[in-house]
């Protein structure tokens, strides 16, 4: 990693923008060890198998996959290693996980942005914009638009870099 | 203000993107005496005591807040003063209000772009980006997308500089 | 056409963003004859009165305007021709006409990206971008919202530019 190379960063995008890919990408230009950890919890057996089929074809790829559905703050802290690169898809699977468990969403965003904040390597982190759309009639989903939306910022707030993806194309939000 | 400095400023954000930190942030970059235009309708008890603090919370911080639902032309024509910087938060619950009223909203969005484009201060104008989302079911929210777009475009046509937030960041639209 | 022209654009942007206009204007800046392709079905007699008058109103403009709801990439094999230059608007109608009439949608995707590669002339293709929202609870629109999210990113792979339209203004995603 050069001096100038970003630590941190956030790529945000829209439902089938292309975000992951453009994620991946980054994560390859950096040429250390790949570690993915999907935040995606597999509710069904169909849901499992595409899960396991994912994980096989990255492992073939180079990567190693590990699944963390709730506890991002934890594992940031365990997995940071020098030359290894992080990527986790995404922060909006984790944020539903959290809302779905009942948990203190506030606590668990403020935990997840120091942890982010301090991480001592590489990390590109996945997440939606849900944002642009009506506000939603459904009390839940504005809620989660809320909450996904102050989570962004935060993160965002504590990334070097942060990409708007957009027809699977980079917008430059914030460094370089 | 400079001779470079922007005159008028629309900040667009989607929901929860930090847009009116942002341009809270802009006006005290100003410097002048500071008027927040608050056009949200407080319609039950909840809402008023929240509206309340808010606004004793803006006095702390050196606003003056005026609350106007419904006459954005008239109140930008009474409150212009030199060295005076006024905030809009924001045009699109304006817009509600009017639809909810049942305004013309043709000639209403006429009259506050004619407001805003011969404005003689400093004015900064929030408002909500709806349109990146998928076309709503219900036939008032297309009308509500509709009218919205159309009033984003009019205002940012008169504005010297246009910015999107995107969580917490902002991207030039228009402008320097 | 310089050699630096663009020779495929697409235009992206939400509901009543100004991305039809935006690129209405590229097409009068190119200079030669001008080819409109509107893909909008008109289902009901309303519409197709609403349909014969644009067109007449873009005739008098001076474009000669093509209806095609279905078959873009036989229509861009057969009109293509020296200083031309063909408005779509919009891909995001075409989508919708062929999810409505039950066609294979990758196959049509890749035919139309194909098209679009092949395109010998001057060509501004519109869409709508629909996945910065929150995930519809509809299950079609889940299905309409993923495939729209995909045909962008094609064709904005194909394209020598990009542009995305907030508030009547272009915000430049790929090229110049």
């Amino acid at each position: 990693m050069t001096q100038d190379a970003a630590r941190i960063t956030l790529v945000l995008g829209g439902a089938r923008s292309g975000k992951s890919r453009y994620a991946e990408g980054l994560c390859r230009a950096h040429g250390g060890e790949r570690v993915y950890v999907a935040t995606a919890e597999a509710r069904d057996e169909e849901m499992r198998v595409r899960v396991r089929q994912h994980k096989a074809d990255r492992a073939g790829d180079g990567w190693r996959t590990i699944e963390e559905t709730l506890d991002l703050a934890g594992l940031l802290e365990r997995e940071a290693a020098p030359g290894r690169v992080l990527l986790v898809d995404c922060l909006t699977l984790w944020l539903t996980n959290h809302l779905l468990g009942g948990s203190d969403i506030v606590g668990e965003t403020d935990a997840l942005t120091d942890a982010v904040s301090v991480f001592p390597g590489r990390l590109v982190l996945v997440a939606n914009e849900v944002g642009f759309g009506i506000v939603p009639e459904n009390r839940l989903a504005r809620e989660f638009r809320d909450h996904a939306g102050r989570l962004n910022q935060r993160i965002a707030a504590a990334a070097d870099e942060v990409t708007l993806v957009v027809a699977g194309l980079p917008v430059v939000v914030k460094g370089k």
